[in-house]
């Protein structure tokens, strides 16, 4: 029985059965879960003592809560994280994951639609978080993400994405051709059909999916190590070592 | 500079730091970070393999909202946890993280002051999470847990207590000679004065204390190792390995 591809649709069913009165799930559990995985991956692939610096690039909806989180624990690791969050959403949970960072003294790049700050910030950085887009994007791509987007990818910089590489359809992948090219990816509770031809290194996070959950949606996910909050998957047919 | 032993007024004060308007930390997100370094210091010790069924013992208050997420995240790790919270609290939360576990198809001793099905359960586990009472304790120990700590003690199974043994005095430890005596013990944010004496195997858990939050209770926290959410403590002086 092979790992699930989700469609967009199924990724966002099985998000609202989590959080629903039968899954019982908090965001704020769900949330930190998942930037705590994402943490983890980064650490897993770019040690502190080379990678030091890592921009923590962050989306207006979930996936850029995730980030917040991940740039916390990325400051507890010992990493020195820098956040990139332009439209910073207006939702409580936002403003407390950004105010647990700033209590951590992480800096962030202040918000608005000028990329300049964003290119500044890259000359000295060591790798990207890419937390910018979920599952629920839906193109075209808006200001000023059309414009980072092409930053990042120039910035020749190691990037990590979440669920979804930036950019990326959920379904078809990078077809547009405007997505980034990361070289890590961390699909979350199982991999996005778009995730299918990815040649970098491939992780799985969200070890909260409970059993009956993956029965129900035939997700056949693996088995995680230890008690490690992520797993990596076998390399993808034609893809090269990092 | 040598880490600091919490008096039970300064661990309540940073317990309300991290969550007050300044710390912007929710009882969620905290009671996550907690449960899972429970089980992760209960997984370092004892493996899945040798101690595959783990008794969860949950007392009324937050510390049992951190015995039920560590019943989960033990779940997931490949553990048979089974949960005994006789007097579950009220609160909304400890709900959510009940159905949480019932999700996760882990079983649940029924509510109610009779201890004869903890007796029952004891004889079929191989390990203990000591959940019951964390730093907020005030004797006497109330039915039915006055019976329960006991019934712990006689099973002779290890036991992982968790930021301070239950029955303990959180800063003058088992002066009164009723608390458990317990083989692991894991300290949550800082260890508790009453924990001075302890011989076991000490962990410290609560990589969410942020460095400014630190600094200001002069908490000369150890570094933690990798991305782990827990580290070992050096064994206290005359102490015996386990």
């Amino acid at each position: 029985m092979s790992l699930r591809y989700l469609t967009a649709k199924l990724a966002q069913q099985i998000d609202e059965e989590l959080m629903n009165a039968a899954g019982a799930f908090s965001i704020d559990q769900l949330m930190e879960l998942a930037g705590l995985a994402c943490a983890q991956t980064l650490a897993k692939v770019y040690s502190r003592e080379k990678y030091p610096r890592v921009l923590v690039c962050c989306g207006p909806g979930n996936q850029g809560g995730d980030g917040l989180v991940a740039a916390r624990h990325l400051g507890m690791f010992g990493y020195r994280p820098t956040i990139w969050m332009p439209k910073p959403g207006s939702k409580d949970i936002y403003k407390r994951l950004k105010k647990q960072c700033d209590n951590m003294h992480i800096q962030t790049i202040a918000p608005g639609t000028d990329v300049q700050p964003l290119r500044d910030e890259l000359a000295h950085s060591d790798v990207i978080l890419d937390a910018i887009f979920g599952f629920s994007f839906q193109p075209p791509v808006r200001a000023p993400f059309d414009a980072a987007l092409p930053l990042l990818t120039e910035s020749g910089l190691p990037i990590v994405s979440v669920d979804i590489p930036s950019g990326w359809d959920v379904e078809k992948g990078n077809a547009a051709g405007f997505g980034l090219n990361p070289d890590v990816l961390l699909s979350l509770t199982a991999p996005k059909e778009g995730s299918r031809g990815f040649k970098g290194r491939h992780f799985l996070g969200g070890r909260f999916v409970p059993k009956a959950m993956e029965e129900k949606f035939q997700l056949n996910l693996p088995e995680y190590p230890g008690f490690d909050q992520i797993v990596e998957l076998p390399p993808a047919e034609g893809s090269q070592k990092l």
